[in-house]
């Protein structure tokens, strides 16, 4: 049976009683709790906000997407390590606020807000990036009914998009913002109606690993920006560049070069138009800051062979790993980065597949990898799962139930 | 703009006042407890099991795989119109007893079966459907250990598949069930540790329409039965032919004929081998018996245009209604059954996509579809979520959670 490759281990998990340690504690202490569960590497996502900062221009601020990962300790964490929360929901203003995150340094995109979330959103007073002039009228009318200055920023639906992104977020027919060509006429309405005005966020993509796309995006961001501020007539209090910054999945998958990025970063930023330079920056990220800090611990339960290939049954899947196994948002189904993490020292010796729980054929884990032989008991580690994994997976199914996750 | 088409909105929906009506519930009277949920009908679960007891030979039972939906008021139905309930997990094992359902009546399938739920099932005396070698063994020791008989079915991987099913679960090599080759070793050692034999369950795969694929999968089943019992040396106390039976989803399905299935089945019934002459035989159905009946219902918060294209932005979506997203075993993206619920009996008037509130451009309902015209405040009906919806989605995706749910 040929091997088909797993996605690149991200760097910097050690090794420790040939198991796959995190934070100093082996995988089986980590799955000594029970199994499946997610352990999030406080280090690594400290080293990861590290290396950003150091390479970013010193006035761009880092805001954390919440949505990629919102179990409360890491919310607490990138509270503090990032300038700024963005939610895109109500259910994350009250988990972002809970996590002792300001309201001033929290803002909400996302079509479809409804009164009462944007209601709440005024009352706290976070801003709201506005995805239409319907939501802004309904807006207004909340702020008008609670006798508050809403924070408003506009969304803006580019006219281009991030090339090579794994998924468009602008450019073209959206449901996302305000078409590029209408926001002038909106933000004047805004700022005519007294409402606090907090500018632009557009976002052309995500999950992009070529710098030149991100820098090119992140250059048309600025250009477009600098245009609709001079027909507002008004300087740009703040600019939301977006974010699109992606992590290694597959195989042949190159990391993103930040350095490259914020080079060309501070180089706009030291050239920027009148219109933008008293404007705050921000890039927004998610998946870029804790995706690759995770990993998903689960355990073998069955091993079996059937008609000469080998199944390494565990007790997780699909359920916590959707995208893992290939079922969200992927055409073509390639496997993740994943290891035996009990013989995490040992050599590949057999091609296995490795599937979860589920009675369902979608439900695997890795497809004819080459690992080390498990048995049952052995954990795998399925790693880049920091991010939307354990939030976005259908978690219910079969009554399953979340998995146990971690900050260590 | 043209016009993708819908899926085909399954027959026995009701309209008062101009609205989608269920149970005799307008979808405002249903909306009125909050959005987004989901309304399921009694009438058309019952109606449906009708008349497959109809058409279907007598001596076949239907068991309800609750996988499918397991709201409790939906379980405690079909424990009272199936003649078993199916069980794929330790959370459904106590749904299950929790719904009523006698434990001689559950039968249990799926790989990855924890030692603590072979125990639960044994401790219960629910059958166990084993999936492996490794697994029988297990559940040898579980029993033991409680010095219980365990009932025991070994679930089969067959030699062929499911011709033209949506999700092939047998034929080559699978992580469910033992090769058809190794099954007779296994249950003559079953057999002789004591255990309550009862036979196999043989699962070819699912979402067929075709009842001629439909009919030589039950065929080829009851061929491969005979077979392995007359090896195993002992007559067959049961037998699970598994289901497959389909719902028509997308533009251009043709619902399956199950006319024609029963009658196959009748024929077959009739000159049974000896080997199956006593053995109860079992068809196991989960969407086909409650899909249909299920509507999901979700508010429209903002009607916008971006670049010519209409988008109808809604309180609900993908974490609700993962499948209908096209995100979910599927690789062509196309339409559901969709309909403006409070516009329905409108003619369609416009061309509008409508899409989810969360902040993805996978979170799609409907693209293009021709549409009466939709204002904020109205209802859109997803149809054909009565199965594998509220079951299989990411509900906490953005901390949304679950969507109401009620039986009608």
């Amino acid at each position: 049976m040929n091997a088909k490759p797993l996605g690149p281990i991200p760097p910097g998990f050690a090794t420790l009683d040939g198991e796959l340690a995190i934070g100093g504690l082996t995988a089986s202490a980590l799955a000594s709790g029970g199994t499946p569960c997610f352990a999030y590497s406080r280090s690594m996502i400290e080293a990861r906000m590290a290396a950003l900062r150091a390479v970013m221009p010193e006035r761009i601020s880092i805001h954390y997407a919440i949505k990629a990962n919102s179990f409360s300790p890491i919310l607490e964490l990138m509270s503090q390590l990032c300038d700024g929360l963005d939610i895109a929901s109500g259910a994350e203003l009250a988990m972002a606020l809970a996590a002792g995150a300001q309201a001033a340094r929290i803002s909400f995109a996302g079509p479809g807000k409804t009164d009462a979330e944007l209601e709440a959103a005024i009352s706290a007073g976070v801003t709201l990036n506005l995805e239409s002039e319907g939501e802004a009228e309904r807006a207004l009318a909340c702020a008008e009914r609670l006798g508050a200055r809403p924070r408003l920023a506009i969304r803006v639906n580019p006219d281009f998009d991030l090339r090579g992104s794994g998924m468009k977020m602008g450019g073209g027919a959206r449901p996302f913002g305000v078409d590029a060509e209408r926001v002038p006429a909106l933000a004047r309405r805004i700022i005519a109606a007294g409402c606090e005005w907090r500018g632009l966020h557009i976002f052309a993509g995500s999950q992009a690993l070529d710098a030149e796309a991100v820098i090119a995006a992140q250059g048309a961001t600025l250009d477009l920006a600098a245009r609709l501020a001079e027909e507002i007539g008004a300087p740009l209090p703040a600019l939301n560049l977006g974010g699109g910054f992606g992590i290694p999945y597959f195989a042949g998958d190159i990391p993103l070069d930040i350095g490259r990025v914020g080079e060309a970063l501070a180089g706009r930023c030291a050239a920027l138009p009148p219109a933008l330079a008293g404007a705050e920056l921000a890039i927004e990220l998610g998946r870029y800051l804790v995706g690759e800090a995770g990993v998903y611990l689960t355990r073998i339960v069955d091993r079996k062979e059937s008609r000469g290939e080998t199944f390494l049954v565990t007790d997780g899947g699909l359920h916590h790993q959707l995208a893992a196994s290939g079922n969200f948002g992927t055409v073509v189904r390639r496997n993740y980065p994943l290891a035996i993490a009990t013989r995490f020292d040992a050599e590949a010796t057999e091609v296995a597949n490795v599937v979860g729980c589920l009675c369902t054929p979608l439900d695997r884990l890795a497809e004819r990898a080459a690992l080390p032989r498990a048995e049952v008991g052995d954990l795998v580690a399925v790693f880049c799962a920091g991010a939307y994994g354990a939030s976005a997976s259908p978690a219910d199914f079969l009554g399953h139930g979340r998995a146990r996750e971690m900050l260590v």
